[in-house]
């Protein structure tokens, strides 16, 4: 039995997606933000980065998107979520989804979580800024260059599938006109339209 | 054969050092930040991001430092540079790898790359300020959780060793002091140690 730890509107819902689409035996529990519970004593025993998501497994706890998704697809291998026996296929999902990491989702966290890397307010307001364009760059290289449809990948439906989706539902909150972006739009009515979303998102709303 | 483009000084020496320890045939190609050769027309063809490292495959161009090294690691199997087969330390690799990429890497580029995410000259000298800290505190919990020795992942050498060599190499440059992290210096003892990083590093420099 595996647990996810989550929190509503974060890059949780990837890894929440691909454990239905794995059919693993799962359970979550929900991490409260608003009372800064990722960073209790408890929680920080679990994850001492003070984030989320983690997923606990038999052998220990995981955290780093990239590397759960990893970890869901290769225990779970008739859900064929990853090309593990060709390696450049497998090195090119890979690719994307690093920069979905180190890229996307740190251009996005400049809106509002500009105390990692600033001091000052006047920092915090250029770099919110600045998100629409370095958001709206980004999304714009996996428009032209990355997203291949109708899947990430191509034909078939890869762990970069669920993580893109997570990261473009925070489009419209970063100022971003996906209406620029028709193939991402695309994807993600796509997504949205899987019973494996559905039901991830009914967990972490209901 | 296999064609490696890098700077001096970036994070490609990871996949350098990596692909000297694989066996693997490559050839280097340097490209000159000086004349911002990453942005020029021909570069931009080979990576539309205009950052190294990119490797040059005969199914086509990877880049991505953690995607690389996964690459190069089961393209070359016989030198057992990621635990493929071992579902759980497979995933423990790659959170260390992702952590370092979309954590320590990005603490580190608000000390240069600051116009990435604001505009202001005043955010920039702001971020610069914090990245003692910011990269001190990855670092320091690198020491403390994740860094098992003497490798990062215990008794065995892996992809993730020349990722942490890598960006090591960085904490004097970040003012961060490295007598605070006697095993992330101990370990960066060991990898100069190694003649593939010798070789890589000569490679770079000579």
């Amino acid at each position: 039995m595996l647990k996810l730890y989550y929190a509503p509107g974060t890059v949780a819902l990837a890894s929440h997606i691909t454990l239905v689409e794995s059919g693993a035996d799962y359970t979550t529990e929900r991490i409260d933000f608003k009372t800064n519970q990722q960073n209790s004593p408890e929680y920080l025993a679990i994850n001492p980065k003070g984030r989320v998501p983690s997923l606990v497994t038999d052998r220990g706890i995981l955290t780093e998107t990239p590397a759960m998704l990893i970890y869901i697809a290769q225990s779970f291998p008739k859900a064929k979520l990853a090309p593990f026996e060709d390696a450049y296929a497998f090195a090119q999902a890979q690719s994307f989804n690093s920069y979905l990491c180190s890229t996307v989702h740190i251009n996005h966290a400049h809106r509002m979580r500009g105390a990692r890397w600033a001091t000052e307010e006047s920092s915090f307001a250029d770099m919110k800024r600045k998100v629409p364009q370095s958001v709206g760059a980004a999304f714009g290289l996996i428009e032209r260059d990355m997203l291949k449809g109708p899947w990430v990948m191509g034909d078939t439906y890869t762990i970069c599938d669920p993580y893109l989706f997570t990261l473009a539902g925070w489009l419209e909150g970063d100022s971003v006109d996906i209406a620029t972006l028709p193939k991402v739009a695309g994807h993600r009515k796509r997504m949205a339209d899987r019973p494996a979303v559905q039901q991830a998102l009914a967990e972490v709303n209901g």
